[in-house]
């Protein structure tokens, strides 16, 4: 029984692991990964830029050494697969040892993302102060470029979580930062505007300027190297470095070669057991859609945690197990400058355009009893709720990190469509250094609940 | 329509506005409290003594002026309900201005819980250095007469929340501090002895001494002093002060010579809605009982949380209206140090002891990606499930505020008789800086599953 996976990201190597527990002896498990990382962490890229981070190695889980001699891993680096050919159950290989074609029983594909790149601006690529991040390597490319005295003034080019820690990064470094966002407002694909709005003042208020609601129409070179943004309003933005954040896109280049069916999403599609529409290839991580259990429908949502528990799902049935991946709320949550930003399930506006009926409250709060520490931090909460059946449907929410965690609360009640008067009910703990004892996501429901004109029902 | 309010606690102020909101103009609200504070909170009460809260009028939430005017509530201090003549709907009252009877519609007690003292300790509470902490009178008592120069050394005798928090804030005020528990181990209505055991470390390495599984057998009186403790193991620990926090229980004086039917607990029966045996009389907080969700059984949990959400629900249905209180997962949660201890759900000891056949899982994780801040700080969270269901029980955690939040995320699923297979879906948000990407509530589940033998499942 040999199962091969292709790509040692999140997904990949969470499903080597478990497929090769699963196996034991019984078992091959290869992983080919066309980096130099594999178990990488792509999210503590900004933080590595920020030079937070020492090394690369730092953002490595465990080592490639750790997967083969601990875990029985045969892990090939640098070995890109250039073909599958799903009749025959072979792949073709490229490698540094030459190419060649290799034997599976399972497949599991976990080829992930790669950053987005509007094409008129890939030639400017070339150049050596212009970027996008993705992995490890552009990490290092970035760091190595922005750490120099005389880059001074970065552009980052939208306003997703990529483009909103990188800011706070190079924020901190000390560089001016100008950031671009075609949509009128940060974080256009996690928030409302008016949450949004918080944020903006948030970074703003460290010196970050925003340009919101202007794309960028070019860019000018000068003496080999990108000199300026040209935006939509006519504007020129001059800069020593730029950077692209204008959101990433499933590697499916592999998958539609071998002929796998594609979703709706633009990402492969997956059944439940994360089977793809070929019987022994299972897809997982950033290259799979999956479905959203607010709406049911199929959606992609490429985030580490998705990604490794699709992983683990794959890997187990890969080996010959059963285990079901039942999709996800969205949860998502990012943070610069101190402040957490976290949202789960549909915004307002995501509501709204899917055709619910909806009600949707703000609530202010200190996350602490009003007589200790001042009474905490202040933290925006906002939840959105079905006003024709009390259904929650998602929340925002800005503040500390219990920001995060009234988000995360209300993600374990989404995927059992709870009501709002569930989220009464839920039954959060309280004492003053900890919470309000009131908790926000209480007065919350409370709110709803008299929007919707009813009373704690059972 | 005249709802009047026996108590001015938590439940009762929280009964009271909502039954004055839902009356308007059309109804009558009264509250008849014996104290002089209303809308108080006793959990704040050791940060008081600890002098980390400056004044009684900060543990306040909203003054009885407020409720006067703003709320349009006819509160009244220091008058205590001695009667209630539920067949004529009246009830006596004592006051400065005499006594007499006074009429209602609906009635709510909210006469909540007070201190236990064994009966035989009762004549020591005569002495001026030993007190019960239940009030804000007592608060202001023992922090007068603790951060007296002469005070060095105090005794606390029970380990739960009151004499945990205590402890805390005596030490923190330069007292040598001893905390005499009967039981084997601190906070055992709260935590399995494993996880208690990590707490006692906790209090041990910043000096409390810890006298567990030793009982009190009586204290000695010298010079018009209570002197010193003698302990069931013959030892004798001398102390210039001596504070008991060996529980509470309700206050169920009025509602018994009224001839409301007690329940099982020794609380105050009441249904979902409710309402106590008889039909215009409702109890909320701690004064009443109400269901355990995780196995149906009916308990006392006399905490701020519940009480509030009571004392809404109650004073909905006074007004008329028609709310439900589901019942309690019993979150509690408490801290000291800098360290927060959280719970929800059954213990291990509890599960089996009612018959569940359970698996346990340990969890020892970061709070953050290990490559940022160190990894943060160290988390122990332990998960109990039914094995033959794979029914989630309870968690308890012990940590930093993340320890409390993911104690409450488990909360808001054992409302829904979630399973393990539930928490592995749960879509807990990541970023490095908030989480580690596999939580560990994941890993909780995780293992469970393995000790399950299962693979997560739709």
């Amino acid at each position: 029984m040999r199962v091969v996976v292709v790509g040692g990201g999140a997904a990949g190597m969470a499903a080597a692991s478990r497929a090769k527990r699963l196996l034991g002896d019984g078992g091959e498990v290869v992983v080919f990964e066309r980096g130099r990382w594999v178990s990488f962490a792509p999210c503590g890229t900004p933080y590595y830029i920020g030079c937070r981070v020492g090394s690369l190695d730092d953002l490595v889980y465990y080592s490639v050494e750790f997967f083969r001699r601990e875990r029985g891993i045969d892990v090939r680096l640098g070995v890109e697969v250039v073909e599958v050919d799903v009749g025959g159950s072979r792949l073709r290989f490229r490698g540094p040892g030459g190419e060649g074609w290799f034997e599976y029983d399972v497949l599991v594909l976990a080829t992930g993302a790669r950053a987005r790149v509007p094409g008129a601006w890939r030639e400017f690529l070339g150049y050596e102060n212009f970027f996008v991040l993705r992995g490890l390597d552009d990490a290092e490319r970035i760091r190595r470029f922005v750490v120099r005295d005389d880059v001074r003034r970065v552009v980052v080019v939208g306003a997703g979580y990529v483009g909103f820690e990188v800011a706070e990064n190079l924020r901190l470094l000390g560089r001016r930062v100008s950031v671009v966002e075609m949509m009128p407002q940060v974080l256009p694909l996690m928030l409302d505007e008016d949450v949004a709005g918080e944020v903006a003042g948030l970074l703003e208020k460290h010196g970050v300027e925003l340009r919101l609601g202007v794309g960028v129409r070019g860019f000018e070179v000068e003496g080999g190297r990108v000199r300026g943004a040209v935006l939509a309003d006519g504007s020129f933005l001059e800069a020593d470095a730029f950077i692209i954040g204008v959101g990433v896109a499933p590697e499916t280049g592999l998958a539609e070669s071998a002929g796998l069916r594609i979703g709706e999403t633009g990402a492969v599609w997956v059944d439940e057991r994360l089977r793809t529409s070929v019987d022994n290839v299972y897809a997982a991580g950033d290259v799979a859609e999956t479905v959203d259990l607010v709406t049911g429908r199929r959606v992609w949502v490429p985030l580490a945690t998705v990604a490794n528990k699709m992983g683990f799902v794959a890997g187990t049935n890969a080996a010959g197990g059963e285990a079901y991946f039942p999709g996800t709320v969205r949860t998502s949550v990012t943070g610069a400058f101190g402040t957490v930003v976290a949202a789960t399930g549909l915004t307002e506006r995501e509501a709204v355009k899917l055709g619910y009926d909806i009600e949707a409250v703000r609530v202010e709060s200190r996350t602490r009893a009003h007589y200790v520490e001042g009474g905490g931090r202040k933290v925006l909460l906002k939840v959105v709720a079905d006003s024709s059946t009390g259904r929650l449907l998602g929340a925002q929410a800005v503040g500390d990190d219990t920001a995060f965690w009234r988000v995360n609360v209300v993600a374990a009640l989404l995927a059992s469509k709870a009501t709002v008067w569930d989220l009464f009910a839920v039954d959060i703990g309280y004492m003053p250094l900890v919470a309000p004892v009131w908790d926000p996501l209480i007065v919350a429901a409370r709110l709803l609940m008299r929007r919707l004109g009813t009373a704690p029902r059972r």
